[in-house]
């Protein structure tokens, strides 16, 4: 099996590539070489396959080629410009999130055999917000440049899987917690941050109510459902390539309870109140909860585990390293 | 009010023309200048007010700001590249159809104040088919590339609408009966020759059963519709921007009834049976119905006339036209 993932530099897309380093095989089948392609070059990794390291952007059709080569059978699609980034910057937006997935698609479409492709579509291309609980047909009625884009981005894909051009499967990511490093531009960083920072013994602030849902997974559970849409039977999803996986709705006060229980009340005393209406905005139009019926039924993706487990694997797999990536 | 027309050389973009130029208004303002944009540059007609006719394709972006410079208070984006050329050219309808409405996008975005946009989206960004009732809030799952297009096109516009560069309607016209001219690329081509090629004396050949339904409005209704959509109140809109019209359901079996009501049994006859899978497969994708209720009640879009009546006013506007352009 041969595999690319683009945006293979930023933290799920290294998990990933991580993963398949360790079990050498995808599916059953061998893994014969990995491309991972970033706008920087992402740093190599030891695996029982050859590793190719290709930087450039993922609007530019010929970088993307390279990055495609004949006999591709996998590509994962990570490459994105964050949720606050594209609203702040709407042509970046459309550049990196329209124009990239186009690049995607041609050089798909340029292969002698049409290559599986996992796009990370997201909770952002959804409205109906704190009360909305949305069924697997629901409508993608996007409140921000980024989700507009990231359904564009499964038109698309689905499109091109219609014609036989590629064979897509549009995963609509929850917001993925606890992300590790430092705080990022997507209006959903502080959904980590309350919960990261603490664990780092920094303080943090949450700009919104305890009472607001989030419809939530872990780094371990995206990369599990990356694993499982790589290699899944696609023909029962007839024209419909978007999957709503079974993450899971929880209340900020929730979490901030999770990180009591794992890591003590002075950790979770390290967040303090501090609203602001212009992330609640963003976030405040996701909807909080989905039935994920057909991910969960038809299709096995896994079930999320619980907050307490995410705090833990945040501890197992990210703290160290957070800690030295920010000097702490 | 400083109007531009996209596709202004098509047939609705000429029917909408004409009636600017008897009426001289538009929602009680005096027209003061007419764009016209095409890949041809349209003929002229007389009018009350300047009228300027250029050619230039819709994908590039310097040939569009032409056609909406500073001052245009209203566009109706009607160019297109159809559902079967689309179909049959992919690259040609990610042109025209995606990054045309960029181009408009951008064009409109680089004006002092935003305009008015009217899209036309169709009923083929929908999927459903015959047995689909389709309520305001359903999912568009396109199954051929130009309904994908259009759909892209709205969340785009969408988008834009949300961020202020210009404020959307995109409408999805049902199929239009009954097209004057020739046969053109559009896999629903056939519901307007069944009608248009009996009263011009000639045979034609219907491709699907009498009892397929098609969702259909008159070029009269859409016209009527175009200027409800540029001048009506976008607030009560919202984040939503799409408007399902109230079209009318109607069997082939019924337009022919209608046909031979109007134009006699003789010109009923010369319609022939020839089934032909490849174009049932793209219109029967197609959903048969919507309840169209936010046009309606919210929104007061006019009622679609009777099929007879749809009869009647093709001889009355278009016959003569049509005989001439075909040398009949």
């Amino acid at each position: 099996m041969q595999i690319t993932i683009l945006g293979g530099g930023g933290f799920l897309g290294r998990k990933l590539a991580q993963r398949l380093a360790q079990e050498g095989t995808l599916g059953g089948q061998p893994v014969t070489g990995l491309t991972l392609f970033d706008l920087q070059a992402p740093a190599s990794l030891p695996a029982p396959f050859p590793v190719r390291c290709l930087g450039g952007n993922i609007a530019d059709p010929e970088a993307v080629k390279a990055a495609i080569p004949a006999g591709t059978d996998v590509v994962v699609h990570l490459a994105a410009v964050v949720s606050a980034q594209a609203e702040a910057d709407f042509d970046l937006g459309l550049t990196v999130n329209l124009h990239g997935t186009l690049a995607v698609l041609q050089a798909c479409r340029a292969l002698p055999a049409p290559p599986r492709v996992v796009f990370t579509s997201s909770v952002a291309s959804f409205s109906g917000g704190q009360d909305a609980r949305l069924e697997d047909d629901a409508r993608q009625l996007p409140g921000n440049s980024y989700g507009a884009e990231k359904a564009i981005g499964e038109l698309l894909l689905q499109d091109a899987s219609r014609k036989g051009f590629l064979d897509a499967v549009n995963i609509r990511l929850p917001t993925v917690i606890i992300r590790p490093g430092r705080p990022n531009k997507a209006a959903s960083s502080f959904v980590s941050a309350i919960l990261r920072e603490p664990l780092l013994g920094l303080e943090t602030e949450l700009p919104v109510p305890e009472d607001f849902a989030v419809w939530i997974c872990s780094p371990r559970r995206a990369v599990e459902w990356f694993l499982h849409a790589m290699t899944m039977d696609t023909g029962p999803l007839g024209l419909d390539r978007g999957i709503n996986p079974p993450g899971r709705s929880a209340t900020v006060g929730k979490m901030l309870s999770a990180l009591a229980e794992v890591a003590g009340p002075a950790a979770r005393a390290r967040v303090r109140h501090a609203p602001d209406p212009a992330i609640e905005a963003i976030v405040g139009t996701w909807p909080a909860s989905f039935t994920a019926e057909r991910a969960r039924r038809l299709f096995g993706f896994s079930e999320q585990e619980s907050l307490e487990e995410i705090v833990q694997a945040f501890i197992e797999d990210d703290l160290a390293a957070t800690r030295a990536e920010r000097g702490l």
